[in-house]
């Protein structure tokens, strides 16, 4: 039983570069110790669905306390009975392609 | 202080009409007591941040109890100082379109 | 057939006020004739697939002319066999909810 | 001068596995020739704003043909006078993370 968090979440009151709080929201995930991927658009990370969601809460906690305006997209995938789908659903992608 | 989010929330796992599904979502919302908007796309209500990320998180509580695979987008605009922005954010963009 | 978007379009350059630049995305979703619905997160409209994704298109390309750096997000619904679903699908919830 | 998209796209019609639809978006995506990282909840692609706009929209096009019922969410982060932005990206948040 697995979730699946996509998040992108950024200032909008810090002008056009914005890395330095995104690395933030990036270490706590990180210190979460959930399974996670940096991707070019967003965090990818899985876990408990009640771990999950709490993770993300907490980026947003701590974003907010350093910027007066915050951006947060935040997509689940939640599957019952799976385990360890992140990097299995990219697999299966590959399979398909004929690239495994 | 106020965040504004946009919840879309579906199953997966039970056929192209979800609407009895979507429904159980913003019966929790409006539960809530936040103030909301129901949309075609997803349904949007403000409040104190800790508020609205709890209403969140119980639409998917609920709808992982009766789905095995459910999909959720989450958007979250929030700002500080700020309050009752759901309404004034469209009320903005009216005026400027010179339609207040 | 009909395809519904719920378009986020904003400038990450210009600081926390962006309701000027939104405007301009809402004035050419209006001038494109399409069904619209305006919203506290977005804008919804829908159509035909083909002019849903130009309009959108159109709206990315005006504000890259105005801003440096754009962030858009565009959630889009397609079904075969359906029109004038974005009016029918608050219907069916608000049905199911007792409220019609 | 270039778009970075993430985009995911599945079919609501077609029950709970969607990895050899999906795997039909990924491949457009690498017929394109633009730059592109497949992660666990969409894929990035990187290029100027009309080819990458141009690509999600063949997605779309092609999983139309095949499903009754299609749901696509598109990020796109735009930013002008910069190129090669996927690895970038990255490898600024790794900077600042203290692991380059």
């Amino acid at each position: 039983m697995s979730a699946i968090a996509e998040l992108s979440i950024f200032p909008l009151d810090k002008g056009e570069s914005v890395s330095l709080y995104v690395s933030e929201a990036v270490k706590i995930i990180e210190a979460s110790g959930l399974d996670h991927q940096l991707g070019p658009m967003g965090t990818c990370f899985e876990g408990d669905w009640d771990e999950v969601f709490n993770v993300a809460k907490e980026c947003m906690d701590a974003m907010k306390n350093d910027c007066n305006r915050v951006y947060m997209v935040l997509k689940v995938d939640f599957r019952a009975g799976k385990d360890n789908r992140m990097k299995e659903k990219i697999a299966s992608v590959k399979k398909t392609l004929g690239k495994d």
